[in-house]
């Protein structure tokens, strides 16, 4: 029934978009269109879209049989791949793939005249993604629930002086499996100057009085994610620290009050980033508000300035702003949200963002 | 040093096959030629040959440093990818893309004039990739080393009557942190009929006596992937199951003897099929003989009936015959072999494949 109410999401935007059929290679989509658990792999398995017909196109090596109300056609180690695809397209009109669709089976197409042209479906296929129905948001709202465990455990249970980046990473990646994450968790733990590097590989650096302690983490639940940063510091905090982090926080909250009907993707990075931007910090916050979440830790899409998408009901996103500065320390305040029906958001973690000193 | 001589391996492919630039987002085929660390991101890394010119193109949010012999260029979040990659082309010349190139940053890389026309570059990427050199080849051979040792501590530390195939697999897939692997492997683990399935998910099937037990495994060690099969029996075998082990183990040797100066892929998958299909079983050997393997599992590269690529020194690839009795039961006996210098195979894997009953 879900899958089917996906299909005819995604044929509403396919007409509105103007796509006539729209072929899709990346596992992650036809998971999402079919739940068959279909995984990268050098046996192909694609999911064919028009108007009136929902095609899943496979190598019958890897044994899949009948879905509900999909049409199933097999090709075998040794056949063209591209050539079987070609015997099910619309050949006088131009084909939409999508964005993570491989060259290796877009380019030889062509060989087999299976349309006019090749463009990217992109838009209509993460649109209808970015509107999680019921039954993900639901999935979204657990994953988060656990991350808040998790960071809740993290207060307590992690830090030590002396205690290096990578030994708190550790720890904390495996709290996530006791929490009923589907796998151990990720975690980026950055002390002091590293936490100015938005992207820190947790390393040997150890934990010492007054040092900023950033934690950025998740794991999937049942296959949807779960992204959260909280900014701790150890024992003591600097005026200038505190500054900083006041000036993060309100910012992260700005950006989840501007999400509110009529408001698009590009205003809620504006709200945060322009009260960053008013005190002379906003070169640095050198990255995007957020990024969509969902089947994907990176679900397409983002909170950015480019981004003129209306913010919708159903969509889920991180608001992640952060002042970085090198040398000294960074700030990064992080939770996911989800749009309701009224506009406004739904904040999926409620774990407690006020200034924490640990340690004491 | 041996970026260098990759890079001038793939200079020469490329001049083979009448490509001009090269340009690869396939983060394994980056890091082969760059060793730089690259990952699947939303955030792109991309790594542009000529014959004169190695560039890599990332976006200056993962934080990259320069490698020695390759020049580097940023791009940021909010830049068009594709405009900042049409500033490198060769615009008045057809561009190569590697098989695994996303379709988001292809198909609009024509709004920038990019090239002349896009078409595909792995013919040189796969085949320079398919030739390993020496440290390769050392570590392919250690990853099958330590596979031999999980197969042996399988042999006696595993099997009891009533273990199911999944806590089987289980248990092996830890082994191979023990011995050193760089995560646990993936392990399937089929009993009786199970065995007839090529890709069976270990189940809920419980051991018995006279059951074929198909134990399928690896794991990467350094980087590098390892993957064997062995069949074994518990506690009987009948006449049936020792006459078609003995007819794969006689194909796994064929195929293994055929890599000779001057074959072809064809003529070693050939060499083990013809003997599985000479006394009436070739409909059951459902597969490919053998794929290529190294910093994948699957590297690009099949040995099977189209290839007509001659096997050549430093090439690696599985040589993995099967008969499969729907109903009844499989066998598989898989080694991985690496094409000496004098253009025979040597065997990676030193496990034993005569015919075994366990639990004796």
């Amino acid at each position: 029934m879900m899958i089917q109410e996906r299909i005819a999401g995604l044929r509403k935007y396919m007409a509105q978009y103007g796509l006539e059929q729209v072929l899709m290679g990346n596992p992650i989509n036809i998971n999402y269109f079919t739940k068959m658990g279909a995984r990268r792999s050098d046996r192909a398995t694609f999911l064919y879209v028009t108007q009136t017909e929902a095609k899943i196109l496979v190598n019958d090596v890897i044994g899949y049989t009948t879905l509900e109300g999909m049409d199933v056609a097999f090709h075998t180690d040794g056949d063209n791949v591209c050539e079987a695809i070609a015997k099910h397209t619309i050949h006088d009109k131009p084909l939409a793939v999508d964005g993570e669709y491989p060259a290796k089976w877009l380019i030889p197409l062509r060989d087999f005249n299976a349309a006019t042209d090749y463009i990217l479906g992109d838009r209509a296929i993460n649109l209808q993604r970015a509107h999680k129905d019921a039954e993900e948001q639901q999935l979204l709202r657990e994953a988060s629930q656990m991350n808040d465990r998790v960071m809740k455990r993290v207060r307590t249970e992690v830090f030590h002086d002396g205690i290096t980046e990578m030994e708190a990473s550790r720890a904390i990646s495996k709290m996530f499996v006791e929490e009923g994450a589907d796998m151990p968790g990720w975690c980026i733990v950055a002390f002091a100057e590293g936490s100015a590097d938005v992207h820190h590989h947790p390393g040997n650096a150890r934990l010492k009085e007054g040092d900023t302690v950033l934690i950025d983490m998740g794991s999937p639940r049942k296959g949807y994610h779960s992204d959260m940063t909280r900014t701790f510091f150890w024992k003591k905090v600097s005026d200038r620290q505190r500054e900083i982090y006041d000036l993060v926080l309100r910012a992260n909250l700005a950006g989840e009050a501007a999400v509110q009907p009529g408001a698009r993707c590009c205003d809620v990075d504006a709200a945060a980033r322009d009260l960053i931007s008013e005190p002379g910090y906003g070169r640095y916050f050198t990255h995007r508000l957020g990024h969509y979440i969902g089947l994907e830790l990176h679900d397409p899409g983002d909170i950015i300035g480019g981004n003129t998408d209306p913010v919708e009901p159903g969509m889920a996103f991180s608001c992640e702003p952060g002042v970085y500065l090198p040398g000294e320390f960074g700030v990064r305040v992080e939770d996911l949200v989800i749009v309701k029906a009224d506009g406004t958001a739904e904040i999926l973690n409620h774990d407690s963002k006020e200034l924490e000193i640990l340690g004491l």
